[in-house]
């Protein structure tokens, strides 16, 4: 694990590390704010939307003053593998930073593309091994591909206590982002495709959360790609509670994030720290 | 004067327009936040520093959150003119991204590179004629370039009843920042760089702030470039208040502005609000 980039950052620091993974068989950059005194403080992973690496939340979403105010540290992985020899695609749906949280199973993509292996196993291993946060005050949130990864992620694992996110993609089923990476990555199986589909999954899971948060604005330009009824409906009929906010005129990218990631944030340490 | 980028944020409107600009004589670019109800509010003007478009202060810095709850708004001019057809060089000290907020003498230079004209009457009168933002509560600061371009456009005209600055470069005549610009833009004519030097004309100068707030961070990459230590003994020396914050670990970067841009706006506020 090498550091490549530190900050002091909100009366904490900001790192970016560089590590090679097991998993995705290459170099895979995170980022990690740690606010001081982090001593078994609750974690929090942050899954990114398409075409994002570990950089933009770290830099665009003003996390860091509310994750130092509540002494909560962050996780922020990239999105993909990326590298000269990893396969990649023209489309920005395909390939680098878009990596859906999922393994995939089709050549020439299922040797690197294990993100969900590598966000659920191989990255909290090596995070636990390397610094002293709380191994059980566990959350996890994300941003549209990322807002659905981490759902899906935290149905499935009993490591994350807590989930939340914005305008996540809910129907990986149904949205159009997700048709090249299904026919790609997954080969058109529509069982594999569940494995990763919050929707299925809170049909199926008998996980239950306190809550799980929502916000979405409502000049979203893919808010109908989004499903986000659906989910709320399939939530409503499967027992789950879910805070969801649509906010009036605000749009899917990172300046919607920095007006409500202090009730992220809030959020997941009122839960954690109780 | 064109829209070409909104967005909702914080309760207000983050805004970019592109205009025709005759004191450049080319199309600049500039950001302007609104909060809602921003008839008569208060308005700061924010200079970047070297490297940066409009756009690096308004992804970055947070400083939406804080300006909504204040209730200011905030005009982001780019650092200099740009295009096809303006002289540019392959340092990045010099041409675009580096203006320095001075009106330069020498060709090819002389015909675009007035950002002390277009900083000062252009982009303020072309604000005035389109925004019902106050046309008296009016503060500037910026960051090293742009801090030291804050502090040189608020000492020569009335419109700037307040200022402020993150690490600021505080001596034209000292820094290895200006050293081309200095040459290229100024022919190396030192009665015209002082026009421009913060510590000469605070020496210079009758008209006083009731403070001028200044932080910098002690980890700073280019901190004994910065010559604050000079500008607080003038300040001391010709009865400039100060308020300077000198912060252990803090580095030259946007963590740091993020860190404290929240002060800066508190500061403006208190002041232009009463």
């Amino acid at each position: 694990m090498e550091l490549i980039e530190k900050h002091r950052s909100h009366q904490g620091h900001q790192e970016t590390y560089k590590h090679f993974s097991e998993t995705t068989i290459c170099p895979m950059n995170f980022s990690v704010y740690s606010p001081d005194n982090s001593k078994d403080c609750p974690l929090l992973y942050f899954l990114s939307g398409i075409t994002c690496t570990e950089q933009n939340f770290i830099q665009k979403s003003g996390f860091q003053k509310f994750a130092s105010e509540h002494q909560v540290a962050v996780v922020i992985p990239d999105t993909s593998p990326r590298g000269e020899n990893i396969p990649d695609d023209i489309s920005y749906k395909l390939g680098f930073g878009a990596g859906f949280y999922l393994n995939a199973t089709q050549e020439p993509w299922s040797k690197n593309y294990k993100m969900y292996d590598y966000i659920t196993k191989d990255l909290p291993n090596l995070i636990s091994n390397n610094f002293q946060f709380s191994k059980s005050k566990i959350g996890i949130f994300g941003h549209s591909m990322g807002g659905g990864g981490a759902i899906q992620c935290a149905l499935k694992n009993d490591l994350y206590k807590t989930v939340s996110a914005f305008s996540p993609i809910c129907s990986l089923h149904k949205t159009q982002f997700a048709k090249e990476m299904f026919k790609n990555y997954l080969g058109n199986n529509s069982d594999e495709l569940s494995l990763y589909d919050p929707i299925t999954l809170i049909a199926q899971s008998s996980k239950k959360f306190k809550n799980i948060k929502i916000d979405v604005g409502l000049n979203d330009e893919f808010l109908k790609d989004l499903y986000i009824d659906d989910f709320v409906k399939t939530c409503n009929s499967s027992g789950q509670n879910l805070i969801t906010n649509k906010h009036e005129g605000y749009d899917h990218g990172y300046f919607f994030i920095n007006s409500f990631i202090k009730d992220h944030i809030d959020y997941h340490a009122s839960i954690l720290k109780n």
